[in-house]
């Protein structure tokens, strides 16, 4: 195990599909394994810690680094800037570790064009009828923001689907209908993607 | 594991996708495995035994079968009848066996509507290149042949794309880049799905 090199892994998945969950689990199971740390241009929360939550950075250093072609992806939330450091994934895979990257599929497409060779997962809620109950469920979103976050996901299986006739965007999608089976598979997804 | 009910593992895929070298390495590794054995109405050939590549019969017997909804899906092959047992899988379940069926994307919509709690896996080529670089390596189909192969995977990825949008054909998707890998994964599928 020491001397080889971190593969990079890609997760996707709509919310409330339960990604974060799973990758709660696969970090606490995988000591090899290490979720990518976003940089962005937002202020940080009273709880929130530079380097472990985020790298907080102002918008010109943002800016300065995605002229130099620093980040894999980056977006743009409302005047905020996120963005994945590719420095911070190659500098982990040269270590040796896994790095993990829950992100949404427009931002994998990105990922994908530069780091080919990454593993993408992609979480399916069971239906859209289930998708909205979890959505529900939980609570914290109005109605109007529910519907939005549906209109998202059946958007996102559109544009998975369509990718799936030339090259495939994804290595595995799985329909998670049990967190716990998902986790057993995503890990051992890990372990085999070492195989070869 | 003994008062187990079993499950039906209902596995997918394009010609050339290794499908058959995945179930035999999953039935070589897993005891309480066993593969569904298709009824059909062709002859047999020298090598074939009753009861074990198929359950030989006749057309009358197949009809009659086919009339008590015996049938999870069948199809006719230049008028030769092919049909999956109802009773097979179901007896088998009944003991505590898993049941692996390999079938077409046609087929496993059928079986679908029938045993709609069956988990579905569908394996897919890396890409429509690569598929078409295995089917050529085989070297066993002429060229109209395996334009033809490919179109019909081109197809099927297309139907199981359309089934995305609503239900789910699929539970599990797995892009076949090593045979070593996906045997891996669905292997934990296969012990994964006993967790619930």
């Amino acid at each position: 195990m020491s001397n080889r090199t971190g593969k990079l892994f890609v997760i996707s998945a709509s919310s409330g599909t339960g990604k974060t969950t799973l990758a709660q689990a696969l970090l606490q199971n995988d000591k090899n394994l290490i979720q990518s740390i976003s940089y962005t241009t937002r202020q940080p929360r009273p709880n929130e810690i530079n380097g472990k939550d985020y790298f907080f950075v102002t918008k010109q250093q943002f800016f300065g680094m995605r002229e130099k072609g620093e980040f894999l992806e980056w977006a743009n939330v409302f005047g905020r800037y996120y963005g994945t450091s590719r420095t911070f994934v190659e500098m982990h895979q040269k270590l040796g570790k896994d790095v993990l990257l829950l992100i949404d599929v427009q931002g994998a497409k990105k990922v994908k064009k530069l780091m080919p060779g990454a593993i993408y997962i992609f979480l399916s809620p069971p239906s859209k009828e289930e998708l909205r109950r979890r959505l529900e469920k939980r609570g914290t979103e109005s109605k109007a923001e529910i519907a939005r976050r549906l209109k998202v996901a059946q958007q996102e299986l559109r544009e998975l689907n369509a990718m799936y006739d030339g090259r495939y965007l994804c290595d595995y999608r799985i329909v998670n209908r049990d967190i716990r089976k998902a986790t057993e598979i995503v890990k051992t997804i890990i372990s085999a993607e070492h195989l070869s």
